[in-house]
């Protein structure tokens, strides 16, 4: 609920040194803050991650220009050079917009009940609730609205944004940011057929998410109906995506806006899902595997592969599919004009042989 | 979290004179809410916004009936004729049924930081969290649960319907209304690959909300990386929208439930885009577009179009190809026969030939 | 918020009773919880739903084994036969998890307003809202979070989860289960075209759940413009669904995650629509009808059909369609070569004849 305080300006020098580049220029140019090259002021650092944008170089009134070591040309501006230039201006950025978090422990108008176990450093705001049981570790953020469940525990240095609801039993480890609303721990969806209507099964299990995880607002993380649904290390999900019960979400792996993941499904490390994509349930997705945004997995599929399309096949060949798509109809009319003029001919030629 | 009282019963000339149509048949008829076309009672109106619904007219036990001038054929019912006859039914529904706001100020069980400013005639519901710095203009009403941060500015008579989320820095216009779990200004999903994971890029923009904007339920609109994300004057979203960082888009624009729009997309005036579409980052879409339900956009694309499909394509073209999408299996089957019969006939003059 | 106290262990035979199964063994075998086949303990109970998994049984550690009466070969470990194993598995694990509500009351932090009506046993969470006229029934509880609106109406039993929303005037029946973030009663997507810009169409409607449903996390069903949006009986729907204004969802239908129902439709009983599927406004859809993960009804469809694809079609066609399409760029260069050869013959016996 406090936004951080803007740090105070800093040298060329001391950027360079916190993203390990150098500087080309003179080292002691002052910086207050990151701007994108269009709008930086003589106070801000830009940067050039797209060689493309190199002619916006010329009009750039920034202090300086983060950019990779073999930029060509002289300019005036000076230069902060850097192997991986994007990675470094988000460090930089990160130095100059996020201010550690100093704990407002428990704030009036939150209610932690007295079975709770918290850490030191933690900020418990106005309107959030800690049932019995949780813990949680040391300096992390609760903002308004968060409902933590009975026996729930979340670790250290972690940030709930406001009305996010972690249910009971689940587990969340360091430095893991959850946006608004996001949804922890909700049962999963399985009902059994008892004649014409269903009986609940009750969802019994737990949800794991582990160290430097992100989630996006109002995703959701069904609980395992059985043990588990596991969301590994570093894992990035964007806003409103459906994550169901007993899934594994392996390291790394980034799933984009409104992607589904059914129930039982196992997705390996490093994978990529672009938007509204989705995975059955039941499937095992090996590591280093990306699929398109619309994709739709529903098998097994091998690791190291680029997909696409429904049933998901390799990006290049659902390409050349797509793109025929709008020649269908004229297809249609070949075919049928083929078929005809073949029609012709051979009876042409029973006439002849006849 | 109140609601809206009724009015009390009017004339029909008072209708009209609302609506700016005229009366036939009696103008003092009686009047006390709307009703659909066969539901309406002996003090109802109910309208009729096309024509094809005439027939129904006959058994209709409506007060008086809004239609068209253009309503041919003689009927004992009290006729308010007007050019709209749809806007003119929903202005009437708004007198009857939205009562202004009558704020109740901060009510007990609110949480609002002794630094925020409140207009005049808000209400603050109890459980609502105003933090740090935060504005509010006069006649907004902020229901329970909605977490407003800091220095977030709310303009005036607007409605945020409860479990809100507004994070810190966002802009809101007057005349906004945000359903039940919207969320403005999450942290956008950016990245920087570091190694085998990845380096979180602070989101330290902020977003902006036009006047007369309305978002659906759930719907994420996600704050700029650096700069803004804006919704301009008079869009309308509707529910599980995803809006990522960056993104703007145009004045009067529909975005209908579950679409995705990417990372730093702009979006023209007076689109539609139909559910469950999505438009890919970083492309630039006219005015006046209409993209068909399902649709997705990955270039850029000119004004005044109607599109579906993926990629998308003319309206028109899409049908045409969907069509002949189930005829695909027998379009392979006669290709393999015509091709056998093409190599059978070949053959056969191969050998006349020789 | 209080999580589920589990049961003391129990009989074979008790179980047997409690699912009106037989035991094959020592029915005075003691049960203390129920695991999946591959985790059971000596203290467990566990299931074979699927004969497929049968050969699993050999290593199986469990105390016991509920499957069908059919299982052949003899095994160690004591069985609970049963017609229908994977229901019994569902009853068994309720036994277990799921332990009575025992109502807490009004809790310290809950607001609840001095014209609501509670009945007994009923559990007001610290953090919940409940409005003015709003009635909740005998042994319901509303988690942290929970808004309920004016005049809203809860029946008995019901468990609202954290942070969900119910606005005012929605009726809901008995046992109805709402997952966190649940939205109900939002305002419907209705705006009337005034010159360039839309007029707001108020939802003077509400919502009626009727007993035994479960919705998912995030999800949300609009009120009605006029008139009522009901979920009849039973019905099930998953997370991060979108249900509009004035849709009926008929008894026992199953809508999986991020399907999207438009406007005015209806559905009829035993549905099942498949995840990210969706329907188009103002049509019908019969009873048993089911449509496939991301297919599209944009028609009236009579019962019993088994639906996939975009328009939407038998699944059998759909599935050989789609098994075609990455043949397309195949089929499009044969078309081609086909029409050249067919061209050159023409050519040539043209030659020949003259």
């Amino acid at each position: 609920m406090m936004h951080a305080e803007h740090r105070e300006p800093t040298s060329l020098a001391v950027l360079a040194d916190l993203v390990g580049g150098c500087v080309s220029g003179d080292p002691s140019t002052s910086v207050s803050g990151v701007a994108p090259l269009d709008l930086a002021g003589p106070d801000q650092i830009t940067f050039l991650a797209n060689p493309k944008y190199q002619e916006k170089l010329a009009d750039c009134g920034a202090a300086a220009i983060i950019a990779h070591p073999s930029l060509s040309g002289s300019l005036a501006t000076p230069l902060l050079l850097v192997e991986n230039p994007y990675l470094a201006f988000a460090k930089i950025l990160n130095y100059f917009e996020v201010s550690p978090h100093v704990g407002q422990g428990v704030m009036d108008g939150a209610h932690v009940h007295p079975s709770a176990i918290l850490g030191e450093n933690v900020t418990v705001a106005p309107g959030a609730v800690v049932s019995a049981g949780a813990r949680i570790g040391k300096g992390t953020q609760l903002h308004s609205g968060v409902v933590l469940g009975a026996d729930a525990v979340v670790g250290e240095d972690c940030l709930l944004h406001a009305n996010v609801t972690v249910r009971e039993k689940c587990l969340l480890g360091d430095r893991i940011i959850l946006q608004p609303g996001v949804v922890i721990g909700s049962d999963g969806f399985g009902f059994a057929p008892d004649g014409s209507s269903y009986f609940k099964i009750p969802q019994a299990g737990y949800v794991v998410i582990e160290d430097d995880v992100e989630i996006g607002s109002c995703s959701c993380v069904d609980r395992g109906t059985l043990g588990v649904t596991r969301i590994a290390r570093g894992a990035k999900i964007d806003n409103l995506v459906q994550i169901a019960h007993n899934v594994l979400i392996g390291e790394d792996t980034i799933i984009v806006s409104q992607v589904g993941i059914a129930g039982s499904t196992t997705i390996g490390k490093h994978c990529t899902f672009g938007g509204q994509s989705a995975v059955v349930g039941h499937v095992k997705v090996g590591d280093n595997v990306t699929l398109a945004a619309r994709g739709g997995i529903s098998n097994n599929e091998d690791s190291d592969q680029t997909l696409a399309g429904v049933p998901a096949m390799p990006h290049r060949d659902w390409l050349k599919a797509t793109m025929t798509m709008p020649h269908l109809p004229e297809m249609r009319k070949e075919l049928r004009q083929l078929k005809k003029e073949m029609a012709e001919l051979k009876s042409k030629l029973a006439k002849e042989d006849s």
